[in-house]
Order: C-alpha cells, then sequence, then structure tokens
C-alpha cells in the first residue's frame, strides 16, 4: 500500500507538518509495510520554505538584508535539492511579526525580498519561487524592484525608493538598471487570493486595516497605489492593475507581474509541480488531503479541490480529512474527484471547545478511515 | 452487495426508523443493486412495537384496557408475522405522555398491560415481548398482576389492587389465582438499565421526579418499594428486589420477575433474536448500526457493542454512525468486532446548533461511508 498525505493546515489549529505526522502515524500502525510519502502545504506565508524544504530536502540559505524599516537584518530562504530553485517567503524580512507594535504600511518596504532574489539569481538557480503572503508592506513590491536595479524619480527627477506612503510621488520608472542576473531566470508568486491592486476590493482596503492602517490611512495607500498602478499598467503594456492577486501582499502580486514577469500561482499548484505530485501518486492507493473548512471558496483552487483535480487524471482515491464541511457548497469537488470527506468532529462542540482536542480528533478519525479502508479491501 | 441497518435512535433527534430510512436512501443512490435490511432498533419505550412490526412484519391488536388511572381507554399492541409473538409496550396503557398534567406516581396503574398479556394470551401467542420504559407508574407491576388473577390483601384481610401509593399495606399475595393461560407462554421483559428496585438507586429515588414526585413523595414511594420487595422476595424465594434492573419502569423490573418469572433482557438482544439476526447477517458486507452518543456505557448491553459482538462471531464488517463519540471510552468495542465509528458533526457546532441538521448531517456523512467503501473494493 502507498498513501500520499497533502493536506493544507488547519488554520488556527492544526499546521500541515502536524497533520502529516498524525496522519503518518495512524497509517504505520495499521499497515506497518505501507509506504507513506508527506508533503506538508506551504501557502506562501511564513512556514512556505520550512514546508518545502520538509517536502522535498534542501538547504537553508542565511543572508543580511533590508528589514521592513530598510534595518539590516539576517533572513534566510530556501534552494530545493534539485539546486535549482530556490523558495522565498516575503515574511521573512517583510513580515507582520517583523513589526509588532511599529506597525506602518506607509513607511515598510519589501526591499530585503529584492536582496534575497538577488542573492539566489547570483548561486545560479534557475527557477525562484516567492511565497506572497504574511506581509506589512504596501508597497506594490516598489522596495524589492529597487533592490534589483530599478529606479524610480519623483517629479523633481530625484532618484527615491518608494513605500506605502510615496507611492503617489512616483512620476517615472526606469527598468533599464534591472539586474542582467534576473534574465532568463523562472519567477513564480504563490498567491491565493484574487482581489486587484486598488479599489474597495483592492489592497488598501481589504488587507490595510490589519497592517496598522486607519480610514484615513487606508485612503492614501489606495490613492497611492492608484496612481502606480496607472503607471504599471502603461510601462508594462499589460493591465497589471486589475489582475487577479495583483492586490495579494500590499499590492505584490502588482509588483511581481510588472517588475518580475511572474507568474501568480495558487500555492497548492506551486506545491504540486515542485514535488512531482502526478509522477508521485502514479503507484499510490490513496492521497489524504484536508483543510481546516471545507466550503465553496475551497472550489477556487484551494488545496482539496486542486488536488482532487489532478488525482482524477490518474482516477486516485482522494480522502480529505476537514475541520467541517458545508457540504450544499461542495458537492462539486466530489465530481472533480474527490472520493469522499470526514470531519474531525468527534463531538458536537462549538470550534471554541474542540479545538483544543484538534490533533486528538483528527488522529482518531484518520484511525477510523484507516480501519474502514483495511476491511473493505 | 448486502447492507444491514441496525441503528439505535439517536435520541432527541431522529428515530430508529428515520435513521434506517436515510442510510437506505444514501445506499440505494450507490448500489442500485445492493440488498437492504432495515431494522428499527426497539429500545422498551414508545414506539417499540412499531419497530418490531416495520422490521419483521406482523398486526396491530385493538384493545380496550384500563389506563394509567383505572380509567377504561382504547390501546393496542403488536403480534408479529409468525404469529406466536406478541409485543406490547407498557407505554402504550401505562405512559407517561397519557397522564400529561395530571402526574401521580401513587396512583397510576399497569393493571392494563396485565390486560394486554392476557388478550395475547387467550390469542394463543407462544411468547410474549414486554418493553419496560416511558411509564407513568410506580406500582411494581402490582396493577398488571391483579390483571391476570393475582390477589393482594392488606392487613384487615381486604382484597385491593395495590398502586404506588399503597405498596406498603400489602399484607400478603395469594399467585393462586393467576390465569392459567399463563402457563407456558415465555415472557421476555425489554429493560436497558440495572438499577435495583429501591434505595438511592431504585425506582422511586432515580425515576420518581421525572413522574411527578416531590421529594417527600420520592420517600412514600421508596419505603412502599422496600415492603412489597421484601414480601416478593420471600414469596419467590428469589431476590428478585435486588436484580439488576429491578427497578426499571416504577419497579416493573421487580414485578415482572416475581410475578410472571420474566427474564429481563437488553433491548438490543431481545431485537437481535427476534429478527434472527444471525442468519440475517451470514450474507451481508457491511452492518451499519450507531447511537446518539457512543461513550463508556455503550459498552454494557447497548445497541453498538451488542452488535459489535453478535457480527464478531461471523466476523462481520460493523460501521457504526454516531452522534458523537468519547474515544478513550470506547477502544474496547474495537476489539469487539467494530470496524470504524464515523460521526455525523460535520461542522463544530454545538448540540444545540446542529441537531437541526441532524438529519441532513447523518445523510452526508453516510453518503462519504459508502463512497470510500465503493473506491475502496
Amino acid at each position: 500500500m502507498k498513501f500520499v498525505l497533502i493536506p493544507d493546515s488547519f488554520k488556527g489549529t492544526l499546521s500541515s507538518s502536524q497533520i502529516c505526522s498524525i496522519l503518518k502515524e495512524e497509517i504505520v500502525k495499521l499497515f506497518p509495510k505501507a509506504e507513506v510519502a508527506a508533503i506538508p502545504v506551504a501557502d506562501g506565508g511564513e512556514g512556505t520554505v520550512a514546508a518545502f524544504l520538509e517536502a522535498v530536502g534542501g538547504t537553508t540559505v542565511d543572508v543580511t538584508v533590508k528589514g521592513p524599516f530598510f534595518e539590516e537584518m539576517s533572513s534566510s530562504y530556501g534552494i530545493l535539492a534539485d539546486g535549482t530553485t530556490a523558495v522565498i517567503e516575503m515574511a521573512s524580512c517583510a513580515g507582520l511579526p517583523l513589526v509588532e507594535g511599529r506597525k506602518n504600511p506607509l513607511k515598510t518596504t519589501t526591499y530585503g525580498v529584492g536582496e534575497q532574489i538577488l542573492d539566489a539569481a547570483r548561486r545560479g538557480v534557475k527557477k525562484i519561487i516567492v511565497g506572497l503572503g504574511g506581509s506589512c508592506t504596501n508597497d506594490a513590491a516598489c522596495g524589492l524592484a529597487a533592490a534589483l536595479g530599478i529606479k524610480f524619480y519623483d517629479k523633481a527627477g530625484q532618484e527615491f525608493v518608494p513605500a506605502g506612503g510615496t507611492l503617489a510621488s512616483v512620476e517615472r520608472i526606469d527598468f533599464s538598471g534591472r539586474s542582467p542576473l534576473l534574465d532568463g531566470i523562472e519567477i513564480v508568486s504563490m498567491c491565493d487570493i484574487t482581489n486587484p491592486m486598488y479599489g474597495p476590493t483592492g489592497a488598501a482596503y481589504v488587507f490595510g486595516p490589519q497592517k496598522g492602517a486607519d480610514d484615513a490611512m487606508v485612503q492614501e495607500l489606495d490613492a497611492g497605489l492608484r496612481h502606480l498602478g496607472a503607471l504599471l499598467d502603461s510601462c508594462t503594456g499589460v493591465p497589471v492593475s486589475t489582475a487577479s492577486g495583483a492586490g495579494a501582499a500590499g499590492a505584490m502580486g502588482a509588483g511581481m507581474l510588472a517588475f518580475l514577469d511572474s507568474k501568480l500561482l495558487p500555492g497548492i499548484q506551486v506545491v504540486l509541480d515542485i514535488v512531482h505530485f502526478d509522477s508521485l501518486i502514479k503507484d499510490a492507493d490513496y492521497i489524504f488531503t484536508g483543510e481546516g473548512l471545507l466550503d465553496g471558496q475551497s472550489l477556487c483552487g484551494k488545496v482539496v479541490s486542486g488536488i482532487a483535480n489532478r488525482a482524477a487524471l490518474q482516477k486516485k482515491r482522494v480522502i480529505a480529512i476537514v475541520g467541517g464541511v458545508k457540504d450544499k457548497e461542495i458537492q462539486d469537488v466530489y465530481r472533480q474527484g474527490l472520493s469522499a470527506v470526514f470531519t474531525i468532529n468527534r463531538l458536537p462542540q462549538d470550534l471554541s471547545v474542540s479545538q483544543t482536542f484538534s490533533a486528538e480528533n483528527l488522529r482518531c478519525t484518520a484511525a477510523d478511515i484507516l480501519r474502514l479502508i483495511s476491511v473493505s479491501k
């Protein structure tokens, strides 16, 4: 028997890696000879590099870069076992936990992320994966771009590094200085949201408040994004500002499109590619996935449906173990290839009560699913 | 494929019969050619006759008997398809709903139950099943006994029919008038509790309050039971008053032992016998059972463990679908023969919220179990 485990985290209770461990332990108890491939799923936010390294192996690269307020800081990213793919999580040097108590999306920068990208490029990688998520910034990747040699000028012709509060001052962008080290490198951004760059569903309005912006600041940030967005659209000849995901991570999505010609892909698609999912499951008997809540949103590129779709191509069995399921919203997932869904709620308890027992509930549920598989063979 | 469905009710939300219907509908959707045997489980209380008739067929017998306050009332019992087994639920003429607004365990009688037994005996049945449960009485089956010809006398030598409030006045019992129609008939009482006749865990203290007894009345009832218990023990030469289940249904258990030499059996055992469970499952692929809460108490004769034990003898697969499970308390049930347990809690919700969706939650859970079975074959 071969099992492939590839669960999303249960947000707030269990990490993907913890879920993998519990499932693997229960599988080995009942099927001691089973082969188990465990793939913790990275979502682009904090823990993305660790998840990739756990899934496929590789090394951590330590590098000193600029932090959210342009201060020097130690950071790290990963180079995967293939030696040609770097994985960077922007949260490592532009993440919200780094500015706890001093949040300010007018000032914070993604400059360090650009330095990490440059460092990886110098090491000769052919592909760089950038996880968008958990950011404290709203600079549309202008800091990142500056680190790569792209130059920004104001009305007076003065060069500067734009941050959230100075985007409106950008009069001209000069792409010509972009480091040639980047030429020929494939850049992929992990991005699970579809928000545009600005406007009521854009970066500032939707994500500004959690980064410390009050109403007035949200309006200021949004105006800056709107100004820069028009500039990026005209510079690149592509409507990056309205692209799906352009608003991700303080409009990092738009910047990744404009400055690095990056693809924006749902995190799970990137993971599936990196782990060579299609070949990994060729001889698998069961694929176990899951997420905290399986609902209508799960149909749009989230983990369970992403896996069900891929597994369906090989007619593989896919079992989802979830914290909750809104059955009426997910009937399509069965048609997409999901074999069955099971919830871990061993007792009728509110999440505020049951989250304390998530690990044990998951373990018991997994054991029962495995028992049923065992007797049904 | 053959499925045998034999679930207990989910108390307060779904009847056994409703659960059977939902499971059957989902089975037929996925396995249109499957054979499905559905056995609603009677527990001795209200609905017991209907459940037996639904499970094995038979006819309803209407009979006028005395109600809880000795008033004439219409009632009915069942004669099963074999023509030789009667099923009586005491709740039909001595049940709590019949005295709503005028509960009084000092006065209420089981006389009508005796009349039903006699009616069945006249029709030539060889076996009578009496469901103990849902009663409004505390008369230790003295009313029932009187209906069968057993005579009770007080100190003055006056014959009377004892009720809860006059048990202490019984000075002598004369069994000699017991109807000879009863000779040779096997009497079986369905009884899922183990309480003794009297004392702190006896009928009056534990069940008196729900029948309308205040503290003083509970003490009066308990004293009456204690007096009668000693008399029954000495009359029969058997310690019926302390027998397990003697306290069931207002000490009906003790009376059934003393007056009718009845066996007291857990309801599920009686059901399993009547439906010829062992032969029913011989060619079954899956047995589905379940109950509201699967916990430590489930190990003592309750439905799931009763079925797991029987099915284990034939190494059959048993799946329990439950409202909740206390995993730490039920590990023995797996060793007894249970294959796997699944809960119907599709979302982490308190029972007060989720009970509204019990039917739909059960349906979705069953569908997922069946899908897993389907792909695992």
